[in-house]
This record gives structure tokens, sequence and C-alpha cells, in this order.
């Protein structure tokens, strides 16, 4: 017998990523940055780790609410601060989806959207993207509670322009969520939208740009009616002392991230070109990683074999993402690393295709 | 109109205790520790700020996991890390209670399981405790999908034995969830329960006895099934680095919290006889707080008359405990002076009442 609910009890969990102990992998396959946080973040932790840590923290974070209004250009009721925006994800579902809910989202993407529904028991539409990643026509369902569009799109680094957001949220009945962990590497976001759409939510983590995927910190902007709503099912105090002082002065010196974020685009650059070269279709990604395919070949054992010589790449185990592999974009010395050792296990394929042929 | 669920629409969220931004109050109203965390948390905090922080934690926080094993003899698979208490007990309600799902609670108690179930939309069945604040014949509901049960209880203070509880199980078809987020100023746990009952979650918190409410961490102890399916909902990576690494610390140097804990009992036990000679009624505690009631008035005006004063206790604006505040134990010289406060308030109404009867 079981004490779990019916749904709960037949579900897989969320998989994340590999997040070896060992840390002697190149560590390529969950879209963390390369570069330290700015010394400014480091600061502000050590001059949290008073006394004040027996008090608990600002329940609704407070002092980064005030700091990211001002960065955003928005109000302090405007956000909601969040455990990492898996927390942000979470309370959406919880506000918007209730049993047999209709949620849209497009497949392939980030997957846990998937898990937190099922966890809710809504119901799916899972919409296939066109054969280069792209939203396709009649995306925007009239009749879905919630609908999710990561933007960025992760695997596939495609980016949906915020004028056909904004056309999307015109045709909506429901709820919006555009999930903007990898925008800070792309264009533009939708942030200003949430001014003229009471029904967008706009999600933003500090675990990619801002280099600290450790200190789980997201935010939420939308109108101050929908923060207020998601803040009633959110833990009373979901953020700590020092994820709040560290998140805080990571916006203080936004700087330190834009640079960041251009060497990692020139990066981006120099890794797209090399895996053209060998003979990878490649998706032109704005975000901190690319999706690397050969058509209509499993890759696993290229994954594998990258493994065994110490470089982590993420390879996802389904029918529509066999034939890829996701590249986190590391270091310049991390991609010189991993293009040499690709190099080596596509020139070692084209020997055994000769003797395959051959024989 | 509203996007939300109609459940979500109708309901208030759950109201955690002040926390003035000002630090200026003397503050005995969330039963936070007076005394700082142990040195080598702090220690433990310093030595994470380097740039690990730009990788993702452990998804389930492996090393306080081995840690707390060893410290409370049970096996790894046995332990789920939370980001607090809070955290696992959302995870708990999502688990077990679907809609209309019944689940039990004894009242008052920690007004956060009744805003969980209705999220939930589960069936509440709140059962009044007995006048002395014991849990009363019947408790245990085989119907139950989940039972909760804080002990000792908040605000009450009162603690159910051990034995008591395991008949409980014996009756019980659903989950029972022990809260003993104040047991280590108790006589007795739980745990050891878990080998014997597969249906029974034990909750801990590091914000109470280990003086860290500012780091959100708390483990849940069951048998190992029940840890599988719970960590299906957990977020990803639901406790950040320097969290992980403090409550490790913390584990390690356990005789300090059981110091501190030793000085709050002695405060308390000055406390209670104080309180009783100041002409309130006071139930024996076994946490690190004091529910002081003065029967069948309401106590709002002592509430803010101490706030005014400079001292922060907690008040609940609800029938069964309008007569009451909820006191924290603080620091020898933060009781010392509530005390004396207490003692002018009182007085004053002595005088008033004597004006009253000659007028």
């Amino acid at each position: 017998m079981s004490y779990f609910r019916k749904n709960i009890e037949k579900m897989e969990g969320y998989s994340p990523g590999e997040q070896p102990r060992e840390q002697e992998y190149i560590k390529l396959n969950t879209n963390e940055n390369p570069y330290p946080p700015s010394p400014k973040v480091l600061k502000a932790i050590g001059a949290e780790t008073g006394v004040s840590i027996r008090l608990y923290p600002s329940p609704m974070a407070d002092p980064l609410r005030k700091k990211a209004a001002k960065v955003y250009g928005v109000k302090e009721n405007n956000i909601l601060a969040g455990n990492g925006s898996d927390d942000l994800l979470s309370m959406l579902v919880r506000s918007f989806v209730g049993k047999g809910d209709l949620v849209v989202l497009p497949t392939p993407t980030y997957t846990l959207y998937d898990t937190l529904v099922n966890i809710q028991e809504g119901k799916l539409l899972k919409i296939p993207l066109t054969r280069d990643f792209d939203i396709p026509e009649g995306f925007a369902e009239r009749e879905a509670a919630l609908t999710f569009l990561a933007n960025p799109n992760s695997p596939s680094g495609t980016f949906t322009p915020v004028k056909r957001i904004s056309g999307f949220l015109k045709e909506m009945g429901g709820v919006l969520v555009v999930d903007e962990a990898y925008v800070d590497f792309a264009e533009e976001s939708a942030i200003p939208l949430i001014r003229q759409y009471p029904n967008l939510v706009v999600l933003r983590t500090f675990s990619k740009s801002f280099s600290m995927a450790g200190m789980r910190i997201g935010l939420a902007f939308a109108d101050h009616d929908l923060i207020d709503g998601m803040a009633k099912v959110k833990d009373s105090y979901n953020l700590n002392r020092l994820s709040i002082s560290a998140a805080t002065a990571a916006l203080e010196d936004i700087s330190w991230m834009k640079n960041n974020v251009e060497r990692i685009k020139g990066t981006r650059d120099v890794l797209n070109t090399s895996l053209t070269q060998l003979g990878f279709k490649v998706h032109l990604s704005q975000g901190n990683f690319i999706l690397a395919k050969i058509p209509d070949r499993n890759l696993r054992g290229m994954y594998e074999e990258l493994k065994r010589r110490g470089i982590l790449v993420r390879y996802f185990d389904t029918p529509d993402l066999q034939d890829c592999i996701r590249i986190t974009v590391g270091t310049d010395d991390e991609i010189s690393r991993l293009l040499e050792e690709l190099s080596d296990i596509r020139k070692g394929e084209d020997r055994w295709k000769g003797i395959k042929t051959r024989g």
C-alpha cells in the first residue's frame, strides 16, 4: 500500500543534471557561469555572518525587492523573490492550476514545468516546437489557465521576440509565464510588458548570468495583484538572510555581471563556429549554452565518451533530443579542451566509418 | 475577474510574526534563540564564500544528510533536508493530500498547517485541545490522509509523551507528522519510532535550538519509502550551499547548541515563576517560549503596551487565544526587562481597577 496521492505515486521526479561532488570534471552540463560572482557579493555574505543569523529573514526579502525595483524600473509590489526561480515556478502552478486545469507548454523545454503540473494534477497540452525550435502558430490557447514560455528556450537556445509575446498575451485568457532565466545572454526582456498585461509573469534567476547558482535566488515580475496572490502560497521565509544580502549586492554591481556575459557571448561565438566545422548542426543560441545535433544519430555514446575524458555535457534521453548534446559555454580554456576532445572523437568515428565501409 | 484558483483567491495567506527591520525591539515574538550560533557555523559559511557559489548545490544536501544520519542514529535515506521545516511541511501536504482528502490537526497549533491544507483543497478536521492544551482522546483518525502534531505544541508549549504518540500511530491509517521544532527544549524525541512505523514523519528545524532562523534549514526523518516519494515534489536544489555547510557545521558542534538550550531552560524557569507571581495563568512549557494567560481578558492592549515600551511578544487574534500572549525566552537581561515592564503594567491596571471600584 502507498500513503501517497496516486499521481505522486505514479510520477517520476524531475531529474536535475549531474552535480558530481568531486569537482574534477570540466562541468558544461547545467549552464552555470564559469566566472565567479562579484566580489561585492562575497563581501555582503561575509558581512551577514554575524549573530543576525539567529533571526528570521525579511519574509518578502524587502531589501532585494527595493533594489530590484530600481534596477528593473518597476515598483516593489511588482516583485516577488523566490528560493531560486524553481520556487517561483512551484508557486505559480499552485496558484493558478487546479486539478484538470489546462496548462500549455512547448516541447522540448525545461522539463520541470511538466513535473510541477503533474504534482498539481493539471491537464498538460504540449505543443511541439517547429523543426527550428520556433514557437508554432496557434500556441496561444485562450482556455489555458497557465502557459509556459522559456525565453530563450532551453535546451534549444532559441529566442521569441518580445513583440510576438505581446501578440500571444492578447489572445490568452489565462496567465503566461515568460521564464527569462537566460535573457541576460539575449537581446530583450519582456519585463516592460507587465505594465500592459495583468496576466504576464516574467521570471529571472541569479543562477546563470549572476554566477550564483549555489545561492538559490529568483525574481518574479508581474502586476501587483498577481504578486499579492502568489505571496499567499509562498513559504513565510523562503529566502535566507545570506541570499537576500548576496542578491542585493549583485544588483549593486551589475556591470560585473554584464562583463561576464560579454565574455561568455564571445566564447559562444567561437564554440558555435567550431561545432559547425566539426559537422554538428547548431542552433543559434541566445543562452549561455549551445544545442549541438547530429541528425538522427543517438549521441549518448558521445556524451559518455566526453565524460570518460573528464568533460560533462547534458544528454537528454528523449526521442526528440537523443541526437543532441547541450553544451554550457565555459571559459575559453574549457571550450578549447572540449573542442579538442570532440575533434578527436569525430576523427575516431571517421576512421571507424572508413573501416566499416571497407568491410 | 481573477486568474487564481478559487480556493487561493478566497484564502488569507499565513501571517508570520512581525520581523521589524529596525532591530530596536527586544524581540520575544517569534521564538528565535537569543544566543548566537556556533562559531563553527560562521566559519563554515566563510569557507563557502569562494567561487563555488557559482555552482549548484547538492540536490539532496548530501553532506548534511550524512552528518545528520550519524548524529540522530538513522540512515541517510531516512532523511530529507528542507529550506526550513516550512518547505518540508509544504512537500508533505503536496505528497499526501489531494482535493477533499481528510487532514486532522489539533487547535490551537501552528497555523501554517491550516494554510497549506487550504492551498491543496484538503478537508480539515480541527480537534480542539483540552482546557490544559492536551491532545484529547479520539485524536487518531483512521481515515485521515495526514495528521499534524506539533510536539512540543506551539503556542501552548505542551508536550505529548512519545509513548502516547506510538499509540496514535497504531490507530492511524495515514501519515502522522510530528513537528519537533522545539523538541531540543523538551525531554524526548519520536525519531526512534520511524524504524517501527512506516507512516511517521518527524520534523526538525535549525531555527530554534541551533540559533539559525536566518538560514532556513529543516530536516524530515522517516522510513526511506516516504523520503523517496517526498523527494519527488521537492525543488531540485532546495537548500543553498551556505545553508548546507552551516547546518553540517552546527551538527558538528552540537554541545554549543545544548549549552544554549540549558541556559534558555534556566531562564524559562525564572520567567515561569515570575509570570505566575504577576497573576498570569502559565502552562508549563517544554519549548523556548511561554504562553501566559489572564483568563477571559483580551490581552491585545497588553501586547500593544509592551510594543510601545520596546518589547515585541506574540498576540494571536483568535477567539481561543485572545486572553494569552506568547513570550519567547530571551536572555536573562531581556526577560528581566520584560518582567519589569509587565510588573509596571500590572500595577497600573490595579490602580485603574482601584479608581474604577471607588468610582
